[in-house]
């Protein structure tokens, strides 16, 4: 099983997160490219940090919006969305190559996560430019999703992932962040969750029916010291249960 | 001899220059990196044009000052300027190698190009960019320079230029463009001085003694129609001449 | 009757229409602020000249989205929108004062035009802005529209425009401009329905009826040198006709 | 005597310092106008909570740089610096005014600051941008530093600010940053030196002589948790003394 969280989320003066403590934790590092967060030296450190520890570097790619963090809808051409992609992913790369390996996957940040996850446009978008600058890079999404649905047919490498804090519905989906319960805080419960999903085995929908969730990474978060102590959880539980770490990328 | 222009130099709905006519003349295009100009898509555009027309992509890197155009210098500190420029360099060799080529040589802009030319601090970021970008990327700038000085050092390729419209001092320094006499106008006459660079023929410094100029690139201009007529003027002057006109990168 | 136009949408080195020629057309200046087009320099060059030249200062508020020319909708918290509504007003009064006038009026450009016309939250937040900011100031857009509707429940007083070029539906609202006929490139044609518009007559709606449109100020275009030509020709008609021409803020 | 510190630094999703903390401490705010740092909604939080204590409200202008916090020097035109601390009055204004008060001072940040310590020309922008704001501000300074002494000139009231931890020379100027013992942090030698400032005693230079520091005000920090404490003890000093705080404003 793989572990992946948001990293390299500072910018400037500004940080965000404790990217250290949680390198030693993910297995997986989406790393900001600058344009919701992130700058060139953020970008620096974080790759290198991170290939230091043998963590695989995935592209966290976003709106050009830090005002907003990337959590805003932008109603942007594809066409240029496309090309943002591609700056985004060769400005990463550099830093990922200089640090000695290369940017190894694809995750999408925020409200263009949010959104390609249904509207084809976009998720078209995005799916061109990572299969213009590198087809054999996969890309991790949720099952389901336009994105990974998309980037199959481009005959990109779609992985699933799953989330450690998120309720999921019969079907299979998230429960909406307005619905009561849809963010789970207990870390032991979280971390018993991951457990089961890293085995196989099923977890408790919202409904209270049993659900087995397909996934090949599963997202921690880290934007708060609480959450990198449950990402600390996740993975101790996971060692404990004798599930092998190792980045999705192989 | 090389022709070189500053291309790609528009932003969002803001169009500056005439691309397309300046790819018919030079051989060597210094594309903005969306730091003081530029964005993903006129990157992409003039990257693919370019390659086309088998004119080398040269990567223009700035200040990051749109507002300014690059042309305000910025006591930024060296390594983030470096990274600064690690992240341009990667941005723009993303769509040079989607266009079916790559980033042949770097040519600092504006404010940041005047600096490095006696800066050390910032000439040796920039350097150290470039050598842990590609080493076997030639860097271009002023004979005399620290950019240059510190790039031979640093074992990367230092590419001399000269300006087809600026007048030389007796030393071979360019005329600061406060001094009356300083840019030269008359399209004829710069065709004129051009070819005799081109051929290893003295032109006149500004006091009117003789002058030769050692250089494998010439830069012209592309921000005004006038401009563009120039530098087909010039170009026509080489071919005349006889001069065989391919970029220096080879 | 009174003429607006977009205006001051330079930014920094890049310049777009032309300001000088469009002021000795309209009777109101839409200006923009800084955030999808506009700087403070051009932003005093554009409120000085249209003090001298006894056109009215409209503030041009739109989405912080250079990038995109703010013609990209974005999902911004209301919030957020109205705290950058109120930026955009203090900083352009602050010129307009300076000038010695005062914003007179608040026109939303591009994509938050577009928005405010139907949604109900941003349009809430732009007109909570101008309350908050200055309660008399009075703000113009579409008859209609959600923006006007809810301007005038705060006690706004909401202006209605037309479109010179643009055709109409038998129900009076704009054609969309995806459908073939939605702009008009006659230059005569325009300026004689803004004739009919001015003195109270019917024009044609696209489906060949006639319409009777009520405005106090018709909204041109100056972004294209063409675009002039087709707004002195609209002025010659109207003072051909006998229409006064003034600002509609008094 | 008053207590000045700056505020309001954060952006968008990134804080920086306890500003609610902070404003129960100084009796000036210098209020981030969003060019270093800050924005509209942060801009708006912070006056109001001003206004809500008493504290007054300062345009703390800066260059244009998030990606430095404007702590680079930025060699800017003239008229442009003036034009962009005009835009910086006007929107912070429209805040203070919405929220019950208005600017109340001036106060540039950080490069700024220091480059009007000397630059004659950047001095003289940020004057002539106030002079013609409102005439009637005033602004704090270095004694000794172009920047007060051109305000003076110009007739706006130039006020002198002294620094809870920094060392002085014999002259009454500050030790550099660059050299050993120039920052104290030692929070009762802080205290007690404020003490000593409010009081008309002497302070020890940093070669051990006597200095009688004239200000009106004192700038203490709150960029980190201890700042704040130490802000703090230096409040509760002066109080024990006897001192009155209130706006230098008056």
């Amino acid at each position: 099983m793989d572990l992946n969280a948001d990293m390299g989320e500072g910018f400037g003066s500004w940080s965000m997160g404790d990217d250290s403590a949680l390198l030693e934790v993910v297995t997986s590092a989406n790393v900001a490219c600058g344009f919701h967060a992130g700058d060139p030296s953020i970008m620096r450190r974080v790759t290198a940090e991170a290939v230091e520890r043998g963590v695989a570097i995935g592209a966290h790619v976003g709106y050009a919006d830090k005002a907003g963090f990337g959590r805003r809808y932008v109603d942007i051409e594809p066409a240029a969305l496309r090309d943002e992609v591609v700056y985004q992913l060769g400005a990463l790369d550099a830093f990922a190559r200089i640090a000695g390996d290369r940017v190894r996957y694809v995750k999408p940040h925020g409200a263009l996560y949010n959104t390609i996850g249904r509207d084809v446009e976009q998720a078209g978008a995005v799916v061109a430019a990572v299969a213009e600058y590198d087809k054999t890079l996969p890309v991790l999404g949720l099952p389901g999703s336009e994105w990974l649905r998309l980037a199959g047919e481009a005959g990109l490498t779609a992985v699933h992932e799953a989330f450690a804090d998120r309720a999921y519905t019969p079907e299979g989906t998230l429960v909406s962040r307005r619905e009561p319960g849809s963010v789970l805080h207990d870390a032991d419960e979280i971390a018993a969750r991951c457990t089961a999903m890293a085995t196989g085995q099923a977890i408790r929908d919202i409904a209270g029916g049993s659900l087995v969730v397909d996934a090949s990474s599963i997202c921690v978060h880290g934007d708060t010291p609480g959450a990198v102590e449950i990402a600390r959880k996740v993975r101790g539980a996971l060692e404990g249960a004798g599930v092998t770490l190792h980045p999705f990328t192989g």
